[in-house]
């Protein structure tokens, strides 16, 4: 007697990411109250279950949804404001007053939902985010339905959000609270970068979030003179000074990491810390190289994040594992390392470990919540297909994923994105810029 | 009175490439036997012309159709045959064995057909190709109708299209010959490289590029091991030798050159010599970087290519311009060299400037041929728009391309190619998979 169940999908090839490098043919993915029930031989699973819902995705890989591990998802309503400038120019003469004049909730909340459109039509199911109003992130979230860890932000100065390291904390731990309950929100502690939060504050939201055992997000070494103007004021590189306050340990998701001596990459190892790897923002930016063949071989946990949309210009996490895996290489000056399973990998289930989630998910397998994306390989651009992961890091484009769920419920469906209106989004997104460049002339 | 034309397109924007950095907003471009016959103010197009076909292209974006300065298109069959592996291993255990008993005529157009399918559809609209049996590439791009620069090769060693050195230099003496009245197919010497193409065969080849005028497409300086290797062997370094050997002059295209010291920069500068820059597959092999942003501000003309499907694993030039510019900061630890409107030049003018098919392609300008493509900003991945280049270079995908014309026929029309059977080409392209997988386990 077949059991009767939500959805059954039959797809030409299933990677689970866990094991690493398996492609399975043939095999159908069965979901059940949101969750992954199994992974069967197509044939077992048209005899085993009586689906409500089945559907045939032939020329398709099924995978985990993508797990965009840093951005700044509001930005992409300032996506191309001002490029090939000098860092501190575009900070100072482009971003920063732009943010001052412009990022209050209504913004953080438009700009987040445009990122969720492009984060789902592209793959990702679940981002880890870092801005101001957070809880409008977490509003925007809700309502899209995708998964999301917001950041609980905190920095020494005043933005329209909070004046003061205390209120900061206060509206993160309230909101910490307030999404307790929720699936498929979660938090970490954002403090924005060792040198914009000072010691004390950092030690306190160390003991937070041990306390509330979520994970510290947060911009790292991210460039020479970074660390070396760090060096300069403080007596030690910025990663000891997060150590002695507490901050490295499995919970720590440090940011760029561009800059890492050998024992600076042992200690990251035995804490058991992470690190979050953003390889087009590091180029586009001239911040440096990420040593991430060293990283993974060492055993830290490197997951994948495209950075805002300001300084990347996108939030495609096909482009982004691509550019990781490729520069990888180049970097390491070793084709072999970081092959296409293992780079997969990084953009998924140590995307999923880097934020605490990897018992919820990261990777296809029976217990974990169905967060899955379908690719359609059937293409000019991705045929003859010999491997299908080598494919998916090699040649795919992100239009060529066609369907996401995230907790089974369908977020995309055959490129139509089934919670979030696109031309409204877009509207919303123009509506921005009008007012933006009416004030700052670009 | 109106004047009579075959094509008006009005766009949203106009970006002509020359000059550099220019967007146009609201202009239409005018065609008239193939040609561009002009651009202007949309207003005035209206009450100038009569078209045949006018296409409001209100979402778009129209800009000269992208340039592929280096590739082996029909490699596009053994897309992801064997990756992440060391360079010899992977050409000695795996492409050559393959292409030894494989690459015949039959599987070089129905290759190159492939290619030209995924390069139309990306918007890439001309090919600078380097492969055995030219002579089926040059049929595959008459068929398609899109404009190719097919490569005369030569080794030192037979292969299945030519025995000995005499037999190559014949067949493609006979393929340009053949090709001297076509006005989309152009030709060009391409002598695989300096180390398996022998001294007097260079010195001839440069002397009939002189006789013919036409290019000489040839690998050089791609890893340290290559340039060392030569060095011991020949006392000198490759550059050195090509210089000396008469080939050192305004047709030479010079592709990879991650290895490259001041004096030679100079030289290739001094010389009018072009560089074909492969920034995804000079990573993925792990070759080196090719200093772009030195060989920019030294003058030298730089074009940018994919390389073969095999080893990028993609023909993609929005990705791979987009990675030439990301890249390009890393290398130089700058962040405003090579901005988003000189990237573009590269994959556009540049690259036409290689072929010496600059007073034909390459720009918007009146005059040229009508060789074009129209992309779709109107995405949540490409808005809100600030400045139209600088979305095209870091945020575009090659699936927002709608439309590309070539001599002003519409080859993909709504993102239909309009020459290519794509199912055809797939189904092909899987039985030459089966053909060599029977074989050559992967």
């Amino acid at each position: 007697m077949p059991q009767a169940i939500d959805t059954l999908l039959n797809a030409r090839w299933i990677v689970p990411v866990e094991p690493e490098n398996q492609a399975l043919e043939q095999h159908a993915l069965a979901i059940q109250d949101g969750r992954i029930l199994s992974i069967l031989p197509r044939a077992q699973a048209l005899a085993r279950y009586r689906p409500k819902l089945a559907l045939d995705l032939d020329r398709h890989v099924l995978l985990p949804g993508l797990i965009n591990a840093h951005t700044h998802a509001s930005m992409t309503l300032l996506r191309g404001l001002a490029d090939d400038l000098p860092l501190m120019t575009w900070l100072q003469e482009h971003i920063w007053p732009v943010e001052a004049r412009w990022a209050g909730a209504d913004f953080v909340r438009d700009g987040a939902l445009l990122a969720m459109a492009e984060m789902l039509r592209g793959g990702t199911t679940c981002f880890n985010d870092m801005y101001m109003f957070p809880d409008a992130v977490a509003d925007a979230a809700r309502a899209c339905g995708i998964r999301a860890c917001v950041g609980l932000i905190a920095f020494d100065f005043p933005t329209g959000y909070a004046q003061t390291m205390d209120e900061y904390l206060a509206k993160g731990l309230q909101l910490h609270d307030a999404l307790r309950s929720e699936p498929l929100l979660h938090t970490a502690f954002a403090p924005h970068a060792p040198y914009t939060v000072s010691e004390p504050a950092l030690a306190q939201i160390g003991r937070l979030a041990g306390d509330l055992n979520i994970p510290v997000h947060i911009h790292a070494h991210e460039t020479a003179a970074e660390v070396a103007r760090f060096q300069a004021q403080r007596g030690c590189r910025p990663l000891e000074r997060l150590e002695r306050l507490g901050l490295l340990t499995p919970r720590l998701v440090a940011v760029h990491m561009t800059q890492l001596e050998p024992a600076e990459i042992e200690r990251l190892a035995q804490a058991g810390a992470h690190v979050a790897h953003c390889p087009e923002s590091n180029l586009k930016l001239a911040s440096g190289f990420c040593p991430t063949a060293r990283l993974d071989a060492a055993g830290v946990t490197v997951a994948i994040g495209t950075d805002g949309a300001a300084s990347n210009n996108d939030l495609d996490m096909f482009g982004e594992l691509r550019t990781a895996a490729l520069l990888g290489k180049g970097v390491a000056g070793d084709a072999t390392v970081l092959p296409a399973a293992r780079v997969l990998r990084m953009a998924t289930l140590n995307g999923a470990r880097a934020l605490g989630l990897d018992a919820e998910t990261g990777s296809l397998e029976p217990g974990k919540s169905a967060d899955l994306i379908a690719v359609d390989l059937e293409q000019p651009e991705t045929e003859p297909v010999y491997h299908p992961i080598s494919q998916l890091v090699y040649a795919t484009g992100r239009h060529q994923v066609t369907d996401a769920w995230v907790a089974g419920r369908r977020l995309l469906a055959e490129r139509q994105l089934t919670t979030l209106d696109c031309a409204d989004l877009i509207r919303r997104a123009r509506d921005w810029r009008r007012k933006i460049t009416a004030e700052h002339p670009v």
